[in-house]
């Protein structure tokens, strides 16, 4: 069944307690308005018993419109379309009769097929199931022009989408109206002169050890369009998916992950997918890939889409390969870039592409421990033996790039050869298809056409930076987008931990988007409580790699917490958290009562034996004695000193 | 309720199907008998349909006798004493009736307190329960004497312990005989020249970078002895624990983890934390800290230390402060001594000793964002403060090591001034205590007790290895031994895995023993599901650090598993895995039926769609053209190329 609003309006609300939705409007555009969760906090008491008030903390909030309980929304409507009127007033774009839909497009033979299978065979779940709601005309480029982000970039002008994305990547932190008018083109030192927002919690903040990253105090609009002028970062943005919040993908912004979702052929439902799409975006997934297969492939992308803020991506061999009954040698550049345009025309943001699997490189994965893991990397192998041919992947490239400019899909290059073991990483195939996708990137460019590039995969730590540093080099700054990596192969049923850790440390070598690992990769298809497993542990590597990588507001959400654990405030360490309600119930479970949440020691310790409690003694000592603890101390070791001097001395020169 | 051996003797058994336990015996010494697991794995069927034989592995091994389905153990007795015999060879203890326990060890004002405890009020989980097993005398060096690991190893001398140690860490592999009689002291290099074991998987290890470490391809005695005399690795085994199975912790070494158990004021158990700490040790711990507060402290440890293979650390201050009725200005150093000398005499491994925090360091903390986050820490902080003097535990420090070395207990000089929070991370209080436990670390070596140096616990990536670095250098390389680092603040609630992914990084730059840390982390104390969740994470970090580091063994396993997921070996990549019924459920969530685990395919793609598949076509292809996959390609490309590098190279070079 597919879920109503008000179910997930009580999630959202249930899920973030003390939160609100609150927006940042623009100031090129005044139409721009820009999400953020705010959160909430109890005042601190000081030791003299006066109560200090504790700033809001604004979070990144990927949410959309589901995640404001102001807005009334269904999911058999669809969401509502904030960019149009951008994209009509850019003027560059004109409605056409797209491809009309047909039942291959969901993996029937015919009409009547499709009508049978939704009269009941395939069950429920699987019912042919087209989407409702509002259906545009296609968008596409006028005269067969560019409307990509990067035309516009390199054009030297600034979109309400680089606007939008330069208030959201601040966290919140307001600019004076000054820093967005700064002034000329590749200025990427610029500094804001207006307020930065909560400078009291800024003021901990570790300079991070950036590796390539260069992430400016203050992010302005010019910023933005500079970086992906540059290339260094994209904007997924189909003008056929007005309803998708600008963001942005790229190392000198805030690391972005993933969430796969999808059904099968052996499992799944269109309104599984479609919650599980939400159900991702509300723990914080940047984007979605849509990796269905099977049945009903375009229905299933057409509920996603028509109900989702964030970009989706796809791999669109995928569905081409169920349209030829899944048999890869019967593929055509035909049947594929019918594919891409279907996929265009209802508003896929990125499209993964594995056009750097070449059949020179095939045979080096023939002795690898486990050959060809990537089932695009697969589909195209075949098809290349199969024919003694180049792939029509790659000889059709510019012709792919002339179809991604008409609507802005960005290229996710995929890496069909990635390793798919710890004993594979790293090696000739996977650097062979490296080197493919830098010269494929290269011409995307050409077309100004948005581009980044997949990664593994499985690669062991000592590792990583050398293939996120071979990766930089070969293909210009592109942005990286990897797949964990799985830093050992030995955990099946903790593959979120073994990647978790591979992906904060690539996020912080300069990776800019993380595909997410859920528990059940290997095993099987993620549910409900695994894409939230999975998303909050992509969330902490993310998290983790802003800070290494010093993004300069990053620090904002630690310090508050670590506050709020320090005065006991333990409703706002649960509030400010990823997941508040695991963290409240967790606590919970030692001291149910409510009185424990304000108490001054938790279960850990008991109340006699906390040393928090015991620090704050300190202080407190050092105040009441009418000095400052330091005061006391060094007065203390005055008295002290001589004799200690002359024991400590004497202890510690004799032999022993 | 304490659980019977049958209890466990199920778990272990269901726990990891198709194991047995195999034990490798001694050279040197004839009556060393080192445990191992040993995973059977099925046949791989090639495509010529014949069966390949594969291997079983071997796998480190900490459940000691609970582990073994041979052994008929009861916790109501303990374990047997592998060690006795070779603490007798030695002769160099002498048996004394050592202290007499007291009612305050355990927490009551008198034995008439202690009664009316045990008949009821306190509950039946914390009655005064006095462990009902055996009672040995207490063993201490004769004539105030050293019979530390060190000081033997300081002499030249390898001990049984070594010899184990060097079996054990050498994953099953066995070497030629010779290999032990290597000659001369201080050959870090030594090489073995015997057999490798199973030496097809190792050739696709990839040699790790090993920032610090220099692990030798084989590990003997010799180097073992070597590794303890250089004060780089320490064998923690009091000669009152002889149920010990000896292990050792330093960077040339496997990187070992520990798990925390204990009760406290307001929770657990005796029973409870004894089931903890064979829980734990069945999932991979390779020592357990018993942190218990409140009642019951003397009784559980007993309980512990009589039922653990492993070695058991404590902070003794802990029960110290029991003493004084939880009054930290009421401690001295003569309650601190006797509690000392009551757990060595139980048989205490290491002892956690916060000599570290001087007076002078207690002002740098003042103005932290989380204060003195270590309980030990903050105890001496204020008593250091209450008395307006020097440590305790600084100015008796080498009292300290007079009783360490007649027992064979091992520091852990604890960090009591860690930061508590990102904010805090590598500051002037953490560097202070740092070059004062370096100082310590030198007296300590003087005396030739075994030293390890605790760590952080909030660190940043960026400022891990920074905080590793300063370590080696300012401790002569004395082990490092730290909690997580936590690598983010944000994530109550999932704390395992930020510090899971700091824990993995400090493991790989060289820190010996990594702490674990719970999904409870912050909020309570952990139950049965967190430890093993904790362990599990903290395996993964380990030997993700063993794989970076370069350990010649560790990719053995990693193979295995990537070898039998390619082969779709679905048994075998549960048995091979961490927790295979995990990966099984899993699995099964999808695909229950049995026929499932033997298909070529799995949930996540379905029957048509699946890479590995398409992958082993591939293969097959080539195979049934009679030519090997390389020489098909080559032949494929060649009649291509001349018309491809036509096409291609008119295609690329056209201008855009």
């Amino acid at each position: 069944m597919i879920a109503s609003k008000d179910s997930l309006n009580s999630d959202s609300q249930s899920l973030f307690p003390n939160s609100r939705r609150v927006y940042i409007q623009g100031n090129l555009f005044q139409d721009i308005r820009v999400p953020f969760r705010e959160i909430k906090l109890a005042s601190t008491k000081n030791i003299k018993d006066e109560w200090i008030e504790n700033e809001p903390v604004r979070v990144y909030d990927a949410s959309g419109p589901w995640g404001d309980p102001d807005l009334s929304c269904e999911v058999i409507k669809g969401i509502p379309s904030i960019r149009s009127s951008w994209i009509q007033k850019r003027e560059d774009v004109e409605e056409y009769e797209g491809r009309e839909a047909k039942p291959e497009d969901d993996g029937y033979l015919s009409e009547k097929h499709a009508r049978t299978a939704a009269a009941g065979d395939a069950g429920e779940g699987n019912r042919f199931s087209v989407f409702p709601g509002l259906r545009r005309e296609s968008l596409r480029a006028r005269n067969k022009g560019n409307v990509s982000q990067m035309h516009y970039a390199r054009k030297g002008i600034i979109t309400p989408e680089m606007e939008y994305i330069a208030i959201r990547e601040n966290l919140g932190r307001q600019a004076a109206m000054t820093t967005v008018h700064h002034p000329g083109p590749g200025n990427n030192g610029v500094r804001s002169h207006g307020q930065r927002g909560p400078s009291d919690a800024m003021n901990h903040r570790h300079p991070g050890q950036s590796w390539g990253a260069q992430i400016p105090d203050f992010i302005t609009p010019e910023f933005v369009r500079d970086e992906v002028a540059l290339g260094r970062a994209i904007i997924p943005s189909n003008i056929n998916h007005p309803e998708c919040e600008p963001m942005i993908i790229g190392r000198n912004f805030l690391v972005k992950i993933n969430a796969n979702i999808g059904n099968s052929a052996v499992s799944s439902s269109i309104e599984e997918e479609v919650e599980k799409m939400r159900w991702s975006i509300l723990w914080g997934a940047d984007t979605v890939m849509d990796l269905s297969t099977g049945k009903n492939i375009h229905a299933t992308r057409e509920w996603i889409i028509r109900n989702s803020p964030v970009p989706i991506g796809t791999v669109p061999i995928y569905q081409a390969l169920e349209k030829v009954n899944g048999k890869p040698e019967d593929l055509t550049w035909e049947i594929f870039r019918d594919t891409l345009i279907e996929q265009a025309e209802q508003g896929v943001d990125y499209f993964t592409i594995h056009a750097g699997v070449r059949l020179a490189y095939i045979p080096l994965t023939a002795r690898r421990a486990t050959g060809i893991v990537s089932r695009g990397g697969a589909i195209m192998a075949k098809w290349c033996l199969s024919h003694h041919r180049e792939s029509f992947l790659y000889e059709h490239f510019e012709d792919i790039c002339e179809i991604m400019k008409t609507y802005n899909v960005s290229f996710s290059l995929g890496d069909g050869l990635r390793p798919g073991s710890i004993a594979d990483a790293n090696d000739e195939a996977q650097l062979a298809e490296l080197e493919t996708m830098a010269e494929l990137a290269q011409i995307a460019w050409k077309y100004d056409v948005q581009t980044m590039i997949e990664g593994p995969g499985h690669v062991p730590m000592h590792l990583i930076k050398e293939n996120m540093d071979l990766q930089l080099e070969a293909c210009k700054e592109a942005p990286f987008y990897t797949l964990g990596p799985l830093t050992t192969d030995i955990a099946p049923g903790y593959d979120h931990i073994t990647s978790g850790i591979g992906a904060a440390m690539i996020g912080w070598y300069g990776c800019a988007m993380l595909c997410y690992v859920t528990p059940k990769e290997h095993l099987g298809l993620p549910n409900r409580e695994d894409v939230k497993e999975g998303v909050i542990t992509y969330k902490v590597a993310a998290h983790a790699a802003d800070l290494a990588k010093g993004h300069p507001a990053a620090q904002w959400r630690d310090n508050a917490v670590s506050k709020a654990r320090f005065e006991f405030r333990w409703e706002d360490q649960f509030n400010l958290s990823l997941d508040p309600l695991t963290a409240r119930e967790y606590h919970d479970e030692n001291l149910p009562q409510s009185g424990a949440k304000s108490a001054h020691f938790c279960s850990m310790c008991g109340p006699q034996f906390c040393s928090m409690k015991i620090t704050e003694d300190v202080r407190k000592y050092a105040a009441e004695n009418g000095i400052t603890s330091e005061e006391a101390i060094t007065r203390g070791m005055n008295e002290k000193s001589d004799e200690f001097n002359r024991e400590g001395s004497d202890l510690y020169l004799k032999p022993s």
